[in-house]
């Protein structure tokens, strides 16, 4: 009995939280070891149905990157890189549109009917969703890379006005329709302000936004974000990451989380604790 | 970070529950000392808001004996019990009306309103929803003791359809306007009947149905309910509570309960485990 | 044949008035004679009842000193009064919880039904409709006196949404949803703003607004009152139901009238005649 | 004052007619003296307007064969009769529809705006209300006179879903969408029929179905009508009209009722009391 | 085969200009030779039904001179002319509501009904759509001849909200309900207006807009008819026509056309082609 | 000017059609040459866009065989085929999910776009909607190829309700959620019948169904298809093809078409016209 009073007790502490995003929109860019292995996988689909079922509005946002690179080895085909990027050619294109849209889309739909959900998938191709343009980044052409210039969110409304979750692939269109690769992180972030949403969370396989001393920083500040950048202290990859969340917090999300995918349940965590699991950015 | 995943995990078992009930009705009869001690009072309010936030629609109906009591002590005042029914004659209904739908209707909207929830009272008065007439048990005259002969639900109906949790009096008016006290219990399973609820629970200040060695039955089909008042081995209080349960599974209802209301959160544990806290009873 | 006609001619004679107030929000302050003499109130629901059936929207506020002060008598509880008002310590307050919100109100709800409509009971609490702080009048502490300081309205809105006429007690709770009891005049003022009203209409056991010399002053400005009262014309109990008025005026009702309750159908009358039976207040 | 209460106790007892007719359908044969005489015209308006306000649903049929014949012969025209009805040349029913769809109705549309309310005109050909064949009394040919076969109450229903009183002029078409004029009591009692509703009133010139000793009886059966034509008490004009009101009742129309448009409020009288002013044909 | 792949060459291109006029009103005055000779009349109703069924809100509005003329005669009635308008007793204007609003008006409500359509007819007396006052060009009494001075367009929402094609005689009435007569171009130009039109179409007998040489213009600015006008280059009916389009194109309609409606489906090629059939008046 | 009215013409011509599938839905199998071609391509997207415009509700199902085959080869994968089944291996399922799901899918939803229309991209596992179990004709096995036991179209009702065009890969899922290839002409019919369509429209890469003689039939009744089965006239890869029709009659669907997708607009022809381009199926 000690052990259902203390149950009790867990679901009666959520409950502050439940009001508090009771309706509103969570965008969550999902990928990394969370979307790798299965019992993280199976964890994140739970958490997702779950926020649904208390009453939020959850649309997921999803990568693919080892997907296509594998693809890509089977084909026998090698990516150039730079900055980081993928310089992205037609045939390389091709196989994004595939694997991302195609395979790794339907298995995340999968997950989540799985898990007792009822989800649509979507690439930013559909009804115009993303609409881009090709990117640029130092003059340097990466091919098929594009930067999100519009977000029309008619698409993603038509399924959640209908009780579905959905899952974006980040693909996006430029005025010609031709197709692009789109960072995952940015079409999250895009997204999130297209939408209102009250919260985006980034997904990573890294503890969080960490200090110089390899410490877990719990909460920045946008004005903070910017100066560890300015000093070094934070660097690599999450540069892109925190300007995503820095994109988002101006365009009027309220919060933005970078955070553990590797911890089970790092969603429902993050959204029903007080400390959450990871590094909160406001404005 | 354990304790955190452990908690994770107990939304996340109240998951199918959520889906089970969601956008259905439960009436529960509130009474007892959930209603009197003031730890379990707020825990009972909780519970109920909880069950708002999640989709489902709680309809409180309460009691309110010995609040009704201590008023007519006040007054003077002293009653006669007739097969452990009070007699009620004009002036004690006057007292039963103040006290159940004036105090102890309105401190149980201020208890959901601090526990985060939106609430209305009502009496069986409001929109004439409990009809009845004069109850007679064995040809004695009680007095100003009905019984219902119809629920019209619309009162309710404008409550919970705003949103709101609606609270019960269980005081009724016959055919030509005139008030009578009604038994919560079978005001409750009336209630029940008439919304379609999919679940009656009668919060009680005993474990549940016990059989004959003191020992609690934890489900029981209507036929062993009838087997068992013939035998003898439920006997005094119980068997009206149970006679209102049997009545609201004939009604439509698909389960009722009789839980023990002195434990912490027994509401959500009856809807949230498997198991639950007192006795179930089925068709 | 010429008496029918006749009838025909006062039935067309309301016409221009239902067209006015077609679909209007009118509050009514129900209290005095009109509340105790059986007549009078029989005449004042069936008034009630045809308004709502003409197409407007009344709503009842109502008080009930007279009524408290008999059950504080029978409980041998003596009041002190300062400035007229009634020193509220927790007892007090306790009977005035269940004399208004439970006996009077639910007395307005079947006198409605009796008359052909539909009405839910509603007190300030419900929906946490009238919030206050405690009046200190002068600085004086007069325990659970409250005045109002935010009306929410929705409590009020589920009700007539679904064809109900409300009828409040002015009962509301501070913060920390602690009880007070609310002048009526002033609950119905506070209502009438906060539901954009067309109408506030006190009814009262005087003719109406009367000069130096006792003769009614059938219409009134704001600046008038004012003048009157700076000049002691006006005096006494008056004064207080007139600062409502004035307070409702500014809060965007069109007009406020304070009616004789002692006449039959007052409320028809005053709605359905040039002339009406007391004073109306304009800006 | 004690006018204003007399006043005041006639509305009150119009309310029980208001409760039973609340939002329901009443189709009225408007003609004879009502449609001619300046004073009558006005109170008919002005009756079918208040029924407007509060709340049921009334829909105008009008006639206008005088005004035909006016026209015919100012055109230098003469018609033949046969049996009582007009028989109608093509150059006769181009005179039909420019007399009763052009002016009678619109000068009927005009005296509703007049008396306050908001009205549209139509015909039977408006959205192929009135779908007629050729009518042939005795295998008679009397040209275009039609017979209903089926009514399309959508264009009415657009009229009345938008908050306005529709008057129709009886002109329908058949299947080639030729016009025939039709009798205005026949178009009524179809419309009643197709609209569902409760009531179909007739304003003649008479007062009412009258017995042998030309006494008017106040209420008959559908079978005693069948006996007194049967045995010649009702004869001549009267006999086509109860056929309508026989053929209403039999397609569900609650009651009918023959009532004497000569009376000032006729149509206000026979909703608003229980004798009315002529004669009600009961199933 | 290479016939049928023609044809759908046409549908196709006709897509661009669905897409451009789909859930849009326009305006279509209706006259001269289309309405008189049967081919073109056909070839009319059948374009408006199309348009509806494409998407669009067709509203016709439809003069009725010569037809009004032609009776006036019959009845040995002479009319007497200024500046082209013919001077409107009210024996006159009793002839010309019965010929417009009874006779043509239902003839094209027959028209579209057999074109596959369903129709209305109104006048602008139909919930006082038409508001006007009496027109006194350059002084002169001209009897009951108004001008627009308000449309209220909510008989014609009536009718659209319900899937009907609304046909609208030009008959107004002041504000005393007297009716008057109302040229049918500037009619059509008010209500277009009223609606938020993006087109208002006037049908005639002429190519168009011709220039000195009578050379059809098929485009001209307002700035350019001013100057037209100014130089005498235009003349005579044309100017009023003018006149009505350039009023519209002030009240915000974005385009009126003159065009030649002895062309067989001239609607249908003003909003289906490029060129179009007569002269685009622009802002 | 002609050649103007030969083009109105067209459209007329096209009018009675848009009647009677106004609102309709039409499930069309997009595949073959027409998916091959850019000028067939570009002229298929047109026509379906042009019906979304015109008010039906197409639904195109497309395959996508060669595509499949092109990149299997890429990767040097090998394909069995059994009774011109291609045994799909989880290796193979998985460049189906890529190719269909991906590539094909996204590349219609583009082409929808360029033709000026709004489509979402579904694959039959979205909301699951294809529900398939394991395929075993004659008891062999082929792997991941599945045959549709039900068909939830709640995904597609999403997506058309805010007028987005639906375009489905079909692939589906069984009862675990283990995906399958589904042939494309099975898919559509069963969704067809789902969905309560008008039309089922095959688009193949012949006339049409072929006699003996190699004659086009342009109809054949249910019972015909049977017998020309039976006597060896219809052979090879049309057999399926008429079994997916039958069984899409059986389930409700009015007509089944096996058009040509070689000629330009095949699906506006097969639309509007009533010789249509193939063979019409009928109960």
């Amino acid at each position: 009995m000690k052990k259902l009073i203390d149950k009790a007790a867990v679901l009666v502490e959520a409950l502050p939280y439940m009001r508090r995003f009771f309706d509103k929109t969570i965008v969550i860019k999902y990928g990394g070891s969370a979307m790798v292995d299965a019992t993280l996988r199976e964890s994140f689909a739970v958490d997702v149905v779950l926020l649904k079922y208390i009453g939020l509005r959850p649309v997921i946002v999803h990568g693919g990157g080892p997907q296509i690179g594998q693809t890509l080895e089977r084909l026998g085909k090698k990516s150039e890189f730079v900055d980081g990027l993928r310089v992205t050619d037609d045939e390389t294109m091709e196989v994004v549109e595939m694997v991302l849209g195609g395979r790794v889309n339907q298995s995340i739909v999968d997950l989540v009917h799985r898990a007792g959900g009822r989800a649509i998938g979507l690439t930013g191709r559909d009804g115009r969703m993303l609409q881009v343009r090709r990117k640029r980044p130092g003059g340097k052409d990466l091919g098929r890379v594009g930067e999100v210039v519009h977000v029309d969110s008619s698409a993603i409304d038509a399924t959640t006005r209908q009780g579905f979750i959905p899952v974006v692939a980040p693909i996006g269109a430029d005025e010609d329709g031709l197709s692009y690769n789109v960072n995952a992180d940015e079409a999250a972030g895009a997204i999130a302000v297209a939408l209102g949403a009250v919260k985006l969370i980034l997904l990573t396989d890294v503890e969080g936004v960490l200090d110089a001393q390899g410490q877990l920083m719990s909460q920045l500040s946008s004005a903070e974000v910017g100066k560890h950048i300015d000093e070094g202290t934070i660097r690599g990859g999450m540069i892109p990451k925190l300007a995503c969340c820095l994109s988002a917090l101006e365009g009027g999300v309220a919060r933005a989380h970078v955070i553990d995918g590797r911890i089970l349940h790092a969603v429902l965590l993050e959204i029903f604790t007080d400390t959450g699991v990871g590094t909160l950015i406001t404005r």
